[in-house]
C-alpha cells in the first residue's frame, strides 16, 4: 500500500506519524511544505520539514507542538544580547540541523537531497520530500500591507485577518524529484489536516502539483483540521471563515475542489452538510491511539473508494 | 596614558585585562589576530577577538581557556549526529556571536565594526581592533604538507613540526581604521605574551602594522609568552626552539627586532642573556593580581624607556 500524503506542521506530521505507524512506513511518501521556510540569521529554516522530522522520530517537543524536545536556548540568548534577530524561535538543538542544511544549500545540495540526509541520520524511514528545491514563499494579504508568511504567523502572531494568499516562486518551481513520481505510482493519496491556504496550498501551487492531483486514477482523502468549526492550533478556522465563507465540512472540502474523493471528519461534524463523502471517526491525534485511528479512517476511506 | 596592545587568543587577553584593569579602559586600545579566523559550517569564527572580548567581560570559560563560561553545546551535538563539521568546538552561547557576526560581515558590515558593536554589546570598555578588516589566514608549512591554522592547531592539536608560518593575503591587507591613528597617538605599545608567530605575526604581517611599530616615537615593551623556556600553554616554546633556534628571552626579542625597547621576563629567566633591557617579575597572570602585576611591569617600564 503506497501513500503519499500532503502535510504542513504539527496536524500534518501527526497524520504522517500514524501512517507511519500503520502501514511499512517506507511505502509512505510525504510532501512537505516549504512556503514557510525563512532565512534567520543567514540560516535557511524549513520548519514544516523539520516539524515532519522531528515528530516522525520522537524529536518534537510534544507540548509546545514545535521545535526540539529538551531543547536549550543559549545560542538566541546571545544573539538577542548583541541586538540580533531573535524574534523567530531557534533552540540549539534545533539551530544544529539549520547550520548543516544551509551549508548544504550554499554549497547547491538540494533541498531535498539535504532533506534526505537528514532524515537519514535520524532513523526517519518514510521518504519525505519537500514540495519543490526552489524557492516558494507564502506571502498574507492583511489589512497591515503585505507579509512573509512567518513575520505574520510567528512575529505578529497571526492576528491580522488574511485576505489573500500568495505562493511567491510557485509558477516557475519544479517539484522536488520523485515528487510527480511518488503521486504516479501511489496506491492512495492523503490530504493531511492541515491548513489548507498556507501549509497545503503551497505545495498545490507548486506547477505541475495541482494537475497530477487531479490526473491521479487513485483515491484521494483530505482530513479535516476542523473540529466543530474549530482548528486544533492556528489560524485554519479563522482564515477558512473569511477566505471559505464558513468553517464546514463544506468549506474544506471547496478548498480541495477536484483534488479528494472524501473527506475525513470529527464525529462533532457528522451532521453537517457535505458535497462529497465523508468518512466519520474522532479526528484529535493528541496519542498514539488517535494517531492511528485517524491513520485507520484514511486508509480504509481509500479501499471503500477503490 | 593611551596604551595599545597587540594580543593573540588567551595570554594576550589576559595582558590586555590586566591594562583594562589598570589605566583608564577607554585609554586602551587591543589590536587581535585574525590570522586564525575560520569559516565553519558557513560561520565566520575570530576565535582571538572572542577569547579578547569573553576574557574581558567576564565570559571566558577560564578553566578551559577557551570558549565560555556556563557553555552548552547542544548546537555542536545536533550537526555531528547529522554528520556535520564538528571538529572546531562551537558551543551554543559562542554560536550566538558567530551568527550575529557572520549575518553582518555577509550585508557586507566590516569585521571592526561588527566588533565594536559586539564588544558595546558586552559592556567592554577598551577599543578592540581587528589587525585588518580584510581576509588573512595563517598557514604552517609542516612534513604533512601546508596546513590551516585551525586545521594544525585544532584538529591535529598542533602536533605537526612548524617549518615555516605564511601569513594569506596580507600583504594586501590595510589596518583595520583607526589601527595606524592609535599607533601613533599611543604613549606605549604593548606586545602581549602571545605566540610570536601565529599570534603577533599575522598582525605585524599586515601591510603598515610593522613599519608604523619601526616608526614609532614612544617606547615598545613585549611580555615574553616563555618561562624557563615553556609556555604557559600552547605550542610557542617548540616553535621558538625551531624556528628561533632557543626559548630564552634573547630569541623572543629576536622576534620583535626594532619593534620593542623592552622585554619584560620572569623572575625564572633573570640569568638568561639578553641583548636589549629586559624587566623582571612574576609573568604568570592566572589571576588578577597577576595581570595586574604584569600589566604594571609594562607600564613602569614604559615610564623608565621615556
Amino acid at each position: 500500500m503506497r501513500v503519499v500524503v500532503l502535510a504542513g506542521g504539527l496536524g500534518g506530521s501527526r497524520l504522517a506519524r500514524g501512517l507511519a505507524e500503520t502501514i511499512d512506513p517506507t511505502e509512505l511518501t510525504i510532501v512537505g511544505n516549504v512556503g514557510d521556510d525563512v532565512e534567520i540569521l543567514g540560516l535557511h529554516v524549513s520548519p514544516d520539514l523539520d516539524t515532519i522530522l522531528y515528530t516522525l522520530t520522537g524529536r518534537l517537543d510534544e507540548t509546545k507542538g514545535w521545535g526540539r524536545a529538551g531543547e536549550s536556548w543559549n545560542a538566541l540568548e546571545s544573539v538577542a544580547e548583541l541586538g540580533g534577530e531573535s524574534w523567530f524561535r531557534l533552540g540549539d538543538l534545533d539551530l544544529g540541523v539549520h547550520l548543516v542544511r544551509t551549508e548544504a544549500l550554499r554549497r547547491d545540495e538540494p533541498l531535498s537531497a539535504v532533506t534526505a540526509r537528514i532524515a537519514r541520520a535520524f532513523g526517519f524511514e518514510p521518504a519525505l520530500l519537500p514540495a519543490t528545491d526552489e524557492r516558494v514563499r507564502t506571502w498574507l494579504a492583511t489589512p497591515a500591507g503585505e507579509l512573509p508568511f512567518q513575520e505574520w504567523f510567528v512575529a505578529r502572531r497571526h492576528r491580522d485577518e488574511v485576505e489573500g494568499v500568495r505562493f511567491e516562486g510557485a509558477d516557475d518551481a519544479r517539484p522536488a524529484p520523485g515528487l510527480l513520481e511518488s503521486l504516479e505510482t501511489a496506491d492512495l493519496i492523503a490530504i493531511a489536516p492541515s491548513n489548507p491556504f498556507v501549509s497545503i496550498g503551497p505545495i498545490l501551487a507548486v506547477a505541475g502539483i495541482r494537475e497530477a492531483l487531479e490526473a491521479r486514477s487513485v483515491p484521494a482523502v483530505a482530513v479535516s483540521p476542523l473540529i466543530a468549526g474549530k482548528a486544533v492550533r492556528g489560524p485554519a478556522a479563522r482564515m477558512l471563515a473569511r477566505l471559505g465563507g464558513g468553517t464546514g465540512p463544506q468549506q474544506v472540502t471547496d478548498c480541495y475542489k477536484d483534488l479528494i474523493d472524501a473527506l475525513v471528519i470529527d464525529e462533532a461534524d457528522a451532521d453537517e452538510e457535505t458535497a462529497i463523502r465523508t468518512i466519520v471517526t474522532r479526528t484529535l491525534m493528541d496519542d498514539a491511539d488517535g494517531r492511528r485511528r485517524v491513520a485507520e479512517a484514511v486508509l480504509e476511506s481509500a479501499a471503500a473508494l477503490r
